[in-house]
């Protein structure tokens, strides 16, 4: 094998913002899902992170020109704060590098799509690290809502409940577009738009700002879809008692996950004849039948989806979208949506 | 004592629709709440249910207009299906009887209105039966609400799911006004009004109607209130695994209630300084502090409110009002406002 063919199979990446999630993709994530991306390098602007990026054996560049400047290097990954994904991501495409967003893609749907007509101009691959749409719980959710289990499902509701407050970093400044719609609203929104796959017909939104920061500490947003689905998308940060991760009510049973172990459990209802008819129970101050346990026969437990993806790892997906011409997973259209979105969220709520 | 003066202080009550609920107040409700109430007799279209009302000692009638008649009833009880509701209350006031109407008090807010105005020629005490705001779960959030254990609420959840289905009688037929809305949901939307006791900026609703019934069998409401409160309200009759009955959140912690039981936890910020930072943990794919456990020292739990009444029971007020005039808890103002709430939904969704 030569070295170029060699250097036509695998892809060097450099990390642009070497901090918690930029390492975190170069220690973890890229090794974890395809041996055929190389981490060769990192850039941050923070004396201590190009340090640690010594550490951890990488070569550092004494500014981002400089890393674009590097013919070896095919693909650049931003990770720096959102107000900087745009300019970063239009001059390394323009260097002819493929590049590799973390989300927020941007903070507002016009940078994206300044980004976008430069890619679309360079012929570069262009690709947003929505990388919840391959976390296990959610892919149970999406395992429910494609095979159908528990029915037809017209109630999906989607909950991250924390109550450590927004990071101390960058994240809660207004200028670097911190704040929870557009750091965990954007996972949720994205999976929920991606999984129902039907215009928006309406929503509600309302934030929090219960913490004192300058941006949101969470949200409450209530959508309802053409097809007939509706969803409640929440964030919260100061929520010392949970609800579950998801609950999800279809024509014929319901299901919860409870959090990220993906413990839960789904029911559905036999439809068995001669069912005996529930028993009133005492509720409150009053007595009901309607609200009562149903009978045993009446539903039965079936065990919740395993929640494996039935597609790539994104990053494995990243080489076949650069070297093999496939469709990318988390496509930019989708993005977008989301983006749009949250753009009308913070609109209607004169943010 | 004369006989005359005993009738001054002892109330004689008749109830009209014999059925689950007339029975429950005869033989449960009334007996538990006011020893100066005494139920007398009873009325009912079906023989089976005059069976019935014998059996339990009662005196029964053969019509309505003979109840009316008796000149020893000075309370009528109407409890009855709810298109039934309106004739009867007018009749019963016209015939100066007091009269105490089951939930909903009527199918539209035109018919309470058409009551209200003879209450008012006649001078005769109405009340509505709302007595789910004697719930213990509903006492302890509006303690929680009033007390500010977890600082002032901002969020409330209130749900009531089963897995029933509406039940096999008049309650499923749309012309007696069934459905779940009219059905619970005037129980937790009387709730939820009266805690909250500020003006609706906006709601949203879908109903369900996914068992073939006439009637909804379930809906979801979303509810903004101009004091910045937010609330969703929830029945459902095909939830076969159930939210919590109360996720209450207020600006220093969060609380839930289960179920009737009334067990849950409320758990508030303890603002402790020098709070060891939480450590991320494994999220689906991801990594996260933000949605980390907190530290032991950053949250407490406290024990939940009581959930008694600091207010006299339904039946005991009624004595009340109408012997010694005092103030309704039930007040007619405020149930109007929730039927003309109900009637709001009912016409957005176009039902």
């Amino acid at each position: 094998m030569t070295e170029g063919v060699f250097h036509m199979t695998k892809i060097n990446v450099v990390i642009v913002g070497y901090g918690g999630m930029g390492s975190y993709h170069g220690n973890t994530i890229i090794p974890a899902q395809n041996d055929k991306l190389t981490v060769t390098g990192a850039y941050d602007v923070l004396p201590e992170r190009i340090e640690a990026a010594k550490e951890a054996g990488l070569e550092t560049y004494e500014s981002f020109e400089a890393v674009l400047a590097d013919e070896k290097v095919e693909v650049v990954l931003i990770a720096t704060p959102n107000d900087s994904h745009k300019d970063l991501a239009i001059a390394a495409l323009r260097a002819g590098k493929h590049v590799v967003c973390e989300k927020p893609v941007t903070m507002k749907v016009q940078e994206l799509d300044e980004i976008l007509a430069v890619a679309k101009e360079t012929g570069k691959t262009f690709m947003v690290h929505q990388n919840r749409r391959w976390d296990p719980d959610f892919l149970m959710v999406r395992e429910m809502y494609q095979a159908k289990p528990i029915g037809d499902i017209f109630q999906i509701e989607s909950r991250v409940q924390g109550a450590n407050g927004i990071p101390g970093d960058w994240r809660h400044l207004k200028e670097h577009g911190g704040g929870m719609l557009l750091d965990w609203g954007v996972h949720l929104l994205d999976q929920l738009l991606w999984l129902v796959d039907s215009p928006i017909q309406s929503f509600n939104v309302d934030f929090s700002y219960v913490l004192g920061d300058p941006v949101d500490d969470g949200f409450f947003t209530y959508i309802t879809f053409e097809n007939g689905v509706r969803a409640i998308v929440e964030v919260g940060t100061s929520n010392y008692t949970k609800l579950p991760r998801w609950y999800v009510k279809g024509m014929e049973g319901t299901a919860k996950i409870d959090d990220w172990d993906c413990q839960g459990e789904m029911i559905r209802a036999t439809n068995a004849e001669n069912v005996s008819a529930p028993k009133a129970i005492q509720a409150g101050v009053g007595l009901t039948k309607t609200m009562a346990p149903p009978s045993e026969e009446a539903m039965e437990s079936i065990p919740l989806p395993e929640g494996h993806a039935d597609f790539v790892p994104f990053y494995e997906n990243l080489y076949e979208v650069i070297r093999e011409g496939k469709e990318p997973i988390v496509k930019n259209a989708e993005v977008r949506q989301v983006l749009a979105l949250i753009d009308e969220m913070f609109a209607v709520a004169g943010r």
